[in-house]
């Protein structure tokens, strides 16, 4: 951590950006006189909200889905490019639907889950009662499978705005598969949600035994509706699709099920298999990244986000130079297990034309690979390689010698 | 962790409330079919929402204070009985104030923050300046050094509603003070805000060099208005009345100053000097807590916050007769240094008035008092006692015999 000797970088003193900011100690610090806005006692009670100054909102993706017979297929995106420390605002948290426009608008008193299937004891749960157990919270990234960068994005909210990461509270599913009394021979369990198309996804029994967590609450709140308000299953480190909003069943079987959510998650070639269910390792720059612009030669820092779906990220490098030479950036955040965790890197710009990369190696060691090794690994060119299962490949942004920033892919 | 060993507990197999439950497998799940809530593009894409069936607000303090020159003394509760994990959404995080109804209305833009007094380099920056050097993530409780309970307190809101947790984000102050070069002598830093009474506090010098961040962003996005957008010290683990928001001065200095936020933090009486800076080690029970009504004789979830500003929590007792007897409870959140951590323990009720109460060891080994070892230590009588510094006594619950839960103060 850099906050034990900061002196000796001498951010200031060698920043000519900075520089021309050193003054005597007397004069008024500010400028303005700041107007006290009035409020009156209910507005300051209420549940809060944010300055005037500050309005980032999600965005949907750009290619608009067509609509299917259940509606229009949504995405929006979370601002990672105004994104700070590791907790993403579960008003800004990215959320994905196949169900258009429709939120199921669910009473939680009348909410069920039911576990069933090869179990000694089928079991259903009100909200209540699932309360009334053991819980455990921990802090988690989602990330959808389509999270990918393409030519034609021009912001990390484009390229990277599909995951997110909040603190999840609520059962352990172990706990209630164990209740339940998980039969022989079973080796899947599908859950399911309450949307019209009944979205379900097909989880390996060890993953579910694993760390699985059958939530209510994210952020110290109750889930929100685009959360699956008011039950969700959390499958750590596993893509989006797995972490069933709205539960309402959890049925422990012998095969895999192919459900309305599959895609393609069977398959048959070893190379792909093992891309398709676990995320990263994976990073990206949020800033500087696409449509920032550096206000000269200078000091600045390069912050970003990491993650993966093994475990925790044990390093992150940066390269300033389009990926010819890397240095280890620094943890600004603690690194959680199957989270993101936030690194940054104080970078002297010297106002020439440059690319920004960032790679993950998570705590089995793997190493986030760029475009470029991935096409190797296919026998396909580079501008044209197809990325299999979660695209986790290095982000090049390019700073341009007026400091705009664009995206290196384009 | 429970999630590793459930069954040997057999939470269902022992819970008459729940036995009911077990049900056939084909059963459908759910009595209701959730009906969707049509949502326009621009909804589904907005800063988003809370379920209209979550609806809990913070709530101004029972004893609505005098009206002095500057407006209403103002503090505004968290609702801890409805909180889950460790994390405060910033829109419910408690706040506190002296200046009534008057939150300053800053454009960041213009806002600036002035390092002086005894420093080599007096330095003023602008908020785009302190972006660009180097930050820190940590999750850190404040607490108003008004949080205690009263006898006429029904709610753990009204009891213990002065604390919250958020993820803090800023620049090491340590960093800004080396780049200043602080010069010999000193020994304090005077913290001011923004507010009309430029609300400010005196630190310790070694504080300030040791853990204490400049944030402008709190739980992933910029700090909220009534949290001191743009610029609030953090001072992990010291009372609410350090963690000054609306932050535009720090001026090193070589002896206490005096400042309007005082509360007699120099007090000659050692057996208290020490009372007044630190938080805690602090405990409380958020559920079942006053107002929570248990169902009925069965297993039930003994949930709640434990914090320290020494450092992290290591243990949390509970007692579930009145302090006779006293089990581990688990930690169901990591523990963080100067965090709220979740502690739960799974209770069998029998139906018999009981008096609930939890106690937290911090790291260095400090154990949270009972209200009757103060008043012994003061020699007075314990209904009378009078809490010097933090009250982080034990707060007791009674659980009468038909379930519903008061205040054991009272």
């Amino acid at each position: 951590m850099d906050s034990k000797k900061p002196n000796r970088r001498g951010f200031l003193k060698n920043s000519a950006a900075l520089a021309s900011l050193a003054t005597g100690g007397a004069e008024v610090v500010s400028a303005q006189t700041p107007s006290p806005a009035a409020k009156t006692a209910d507005e300051l009670v209420a549940y809060g909200e944010r300055s005037r100054f500050v309005n980032t909102i999600r965005i949907p993706v750009a290619e608009r889905h067509s609509p299917d017979e259940f509606g229009l297929m949504f995405h929006v995106l979370t601002p990672l490019q105004d994104s700070y420390g590791i907790i993403t605002p579960s008003s800004l948290h990215y959320f994905a639907t196949h169900r258009g426009s429709f939120i199921p608008d669910i009473d939680p008193k009348e909410h069920r889950l039911m576990i069933h299937g090869m179990v000694d004891r089928p079991l259903v749960f009100t909200m209540d009662e699932l309360k009334r157990l053991p819980y455990v919270s921990r802090i988690h990234f989602i990330e959808c499978l389509g999270n990918r960068s393409k030519e034609t994005h021009k912001t990390v909210q484009e390229t990277h705005g599909l995951t997110s990461c909040a603190e999840w509270t609520g059962v352990p599913l172990s706990l209630l598969l164990n209740e339940a009394g998980v039969q022989k021979g079973a080796s899947w369990i599908v859950a399911e949600g309450s949307e019209e198309v009944k979205g379900s996804s097909t989880i390996p029994l060890g993953k579910a035994m694993e760390d699985c967590i059958v939530c209510y609450a994210m952020n110290g709140e109750p889930l929100r509706p685009q959360q699956g308000f008011p039950l969700r299953l959390m499958v750590p480190g596993f893509e989006g699709i797995y972490q069933i909003k709205f539960l309402r069943r959890i049925k422990v079987v012998d095969e895999y099920y192919l459900t309305y959510d599959d895609y393609g998650h069977i398959n048959a070639d070893p190379k792909t298999a093992a891309l398709t269910h676990q995320i990263g390792p994976k990073s990206v720059i949020t800033w500087p990244s696409g449509g920032h612009k550096l206000s000269g030669p200078g000091f600045y820092e390069i912050s970003g986000l990491a993650w993966s779906g093994a475990g925790a990220v044990r390093t992150v490098e940066v390269s300033t130079d389009g990926g010819s030479t890397w240095k280890n950036a620094e943890l600004r955040s603690p690194a959680y297990r199957m989270a993101h965790a936030r690194f940054g890197l104080h970078w002297k710009w010297d106002g020439k034309e440059c690319t920004l990369m960032s790679r993950c190696t998570d705590e089995l060691g793997t190493v986030q690979p760029t475009r470029a090794e991935v096409a190797k690994y296919w026998n396909e060119p580079v501008d044209k390689v197809r990325v299999r299962g979660n695209d986790n490949t290095v982000q090049p942004w390019k700073v341009l010698s007026d400091g705009s920033v664009r995206n290196g892919l384009a």
